[in-house]
């Protein structure tokens, strides 16, 4: 595509199908949709597109595929990875889903709700509730993040121990093909094996492969009871054995199970308003550890019970169990500030990968060491979902260092440590996808023949390849 | 292909890469290999090739391809479906993966193991427990059937309710495709979102799409407590409503949720050796419910509250708790006997369907309404997985009727069922899968975009055809 002006018939075609409000070239309207959260990202675009409805989204697909347009698909734009954001060049068009935000149906004796794509995930959660029911991803942006988002990303989070990722989470899906043709996939059914199983190709695609505009989700039981408790460790082979013995005591109803290193916890208490420790002394390591129950008694004997049990075997050193709601925000607060509080301690570079639950504690090991002999003086602050084996293996900049030159190295560190993933056999991206971040690493590192797959699917799903180019693949 | 005998240069190409013992043309050794268990499907074949690793596997579809010679992967031979019978053409060959049958790794700590695909289900289920962990597909022909068949047709069963379809319970696979190359996904990971996800699409699609080699499974903690109930209910929806109460009270630990109506328990009882009702009266519809717990105390007493909830609140008529393993297996034996006693009261025309749970009592209700309309005296015998609205919508001949003209009323039966299931939006195989049975039935009833990407897809990972051909698509 050129440079030059967006072509007036295309604008007018567009606005033909959504209405002239919802083609929006204004660059202030457009400039949110422009960049990442992170700032990582920076792109130009012809127009921002704001469909209503399935067939509008159609419809702007068809025209785009006629005039090899290319789309970029955007939710509650806060992915990690420069999936939502347009390239350069100024030729393509984000594709706004957010105008999609009807919840269709909620039907709790079949444990099914079907939201549209724009839907924010605290609007799904939200529409679950009311019917007594669980939708149970939870992660920090739930509030601006979209269903369609999360689909395309297969997003992970902090339940994933207990109920999966979004990709377990859905039944069936409504999928808008690069040519306008709409795949009606809603199905509410729990069994359906009737071919091949389409859903799961277009969920974590990064809308490359096609454009979801509706889904069905399961619904769960909303649990009646919870207990929390903040957990000291020696490190994190100790903190395994702590989840060996909570599922001991209550199997499934573990969920959710976060590992924080000593730095973390001292970051959140320097940087974050009336952030607290709740155990006396500074352990290495800390687990945040939540039961789940369908009981309305039973859940904090089992909690301590457990935590009993860890004690006497000497695989914990302390514990805490919030003793109220206010509480439990409180322990919450520590893992959930994490993200924010690195950016107050300088540069911080980012991995999110993964290794089998097993290896977490050598990779930690492994990859720290690396790390730091690499960059002398570097603060790993390495934290997450050790109950997945997925932990966001951060490095903070040395104190004292100079911002922008420790952030040079940004490649090369994740090479560091990325050489350590391989190695235990891991994921460079275990939860936030590939986008235009890890697209030259995936094709680095990702099994040949895998990637060749991906490829020819690419070429039968969208053989013009309008749809979000330059991402994954 | 043609009926004549089978090329020489073939069948020595083939024993050169799997050895002469392992191409078998011997039409005595064949012949098990050519017919299904219900006897629907007979074929004939070019012959039968045993490989004895992926390498070789690799090879022989190679070879195949290059000659356009088509292949059909065979496992236990288990299925309902004839997916794994050749065509009677005689120029098929059957693909035996029953020699890959190791257990290539269990790691316990990070609750996954691989197996080849010719371990059987029972032989997965076994290296599990060996380590003190779960591998909870569970279905009636566990013996025989194979992990290979299993992930190939997405097999369902008894646990689903609380673990899922198969699909649910794979990491990664192994995959030969129809060229020969390898696709290595054999991950223990718990979240990778590094690209497309390859696996789901070649689980469930019955060997078209390419042949699973080996599997990473999901393993879970091995309950250390277990309840199960016999229960009479008044009719479906009733069963339902003890569903939510039980969810209520075990949450995740109802781990099985099967109905039996009055007239499958009269048929136990008449046919299978030592079975005996375990209520006094004689119930229409009979839930066995059974719950898990890793607690080794409290299961006894949850069943115990469950019940009593529903006794009071005149959910359920009655209810027998099993005192003994012994009971246990009893009260099992009237569902499992229940497939095979059927076939003691003549010609049975059967339906594998599945609508959204809530459904399910209205669906049981038209259906056998219009069943009964349709065949006067035709006896339903519908049964199965009522937590996952699943139901074996089986149809026996009425009482002294001619089995072969009762019989040849198959295919009209089966559109008055079909006809209601669409009605509820449900699926016309919910568990065992497309074949060929259903192959003619899935071009007319499943939404025409995603037959057309399914053809699509067909095309593109085997463009000569030669995966199990006339299967599924």
């Amino acid at each position: 595509m050129s440079d030059a002006a967006p072509p007036p018939e295309v604008l007018a075609g567009l606005a033909a199908i959504v209405g002239s409000a919802h083609v929006v070239t204004d660059p202030d309207l457009l400039a949110a949709h422009l960049i990442e959260p992170r700032g990582l990202y920076r792109g130009r675009a012809l127009a921002l597109v704001r469909p209503d409805s399935t067939a509008q989204t159609a419809q702007v697909a068809a025209f785009c595929n006629d005039r090899n347009i290319p789309l970029v698909p955007q939710g509650g734009n806060t992915g990690l990875v420069g999936g939502q954001i347009p390239d350069s060049s100024g030729g393509e068009i984000v594709l706004s889903l957010r105008r999609m935000d009807r919840v269709r149906e909620v039907d709790a004796d079949a444990n099914a709700m079907i939201v549209e794509a724009g839907v924010t995930l605290a609007g799904a959660q939200g529409a679950a509730l009311r019917v007594d029911r669980l939708f149970p991803l939870s992660l920090a942006s739930e509030g601006t993040c979209t269903i369609g988002g999360n689909l395309s990303t297969n997003a992970g989070g902090v339940a994933v121990i207990a109920y999966g990722n979004a990709r377990d989470l859905v039944l069936g899906i409504e999928v808008v093909l690069a040519d306008g043709r709409v795949i009606n996939g809603l199905t509410k059914l729990r069994k359906d094996n009737t071919g091949y199983d389409l859903k799961n190709l277009f969920i974590g695609a990064e809308g490359t492969l096609g454009i979801i505009t509706a889904a069905a989700l399961k619904l769960f039981p909303n649990p009646r009871s919870m207990a929390t408790a903040f957990v000291g460790v020696a490190d994190p082979a100790q903190a395994l054995r702590l989840l060996e013995i909570a599922r001991q005591f209550a199997g499934p109803g573990v969920t959710s199970f976060e590992l924080i290193p000593r730095i973390g916890i001292d970051f959140v208490l320097a940087h974050a308003n009336g952030a607290r420790d709740p155990l006396g002394a500074r352990h290495r390591w800390c687990v945040l550890l939540e039961i789940s129950s369908q009981m309305t008694a039973g859940v904090d004997e089992t909690m301590a019970g457990l935590l009993q049990a860890a004690l006497e075997g000497g695989v914990i050193e302390d514990a805490s169990i919030a003793a109220s709601e206010q509480q439990r925000q409180a322990f919450w607060l520590l893992r959930e500030a994490l993200s924010e509080v690195q950016g107050k301690e300088g540069g911080s570079i980012k991995h999110d990968v993964s290794v089998p639950v097993s290896a977490a504690p050598a990779f930690l090991a492994r990859a720290s060491a690396a790390v730091e002999a690499f960059v002398p003086g570097a603060r790993v602050v390495a934290f997450g979902h050790l109950g997945d084996g997925n932990i966001h293996f951060n490095v903070s900049q040395p104190i004292g260092a100079d911002r922008a030159a420790f952030l040079a190295q940004w490649e090369a560190v994740n090479e560091v440590v990325h050489r350590v993933v391989a190695a235990f056999s891991g994921s460079i991206s275990a939860e936030h996808g590939v986008g235009q971040l890890k697209r030259a690493l995936l094709g680095r590192t990702k099994d040949p023949v895998s990637l060749d797959v991906m490829r020819a699917l690419k070429a039968t799903l969208d053989p013009r390849g309008i749809l979000n180019p330059g991402k994954v693949l």
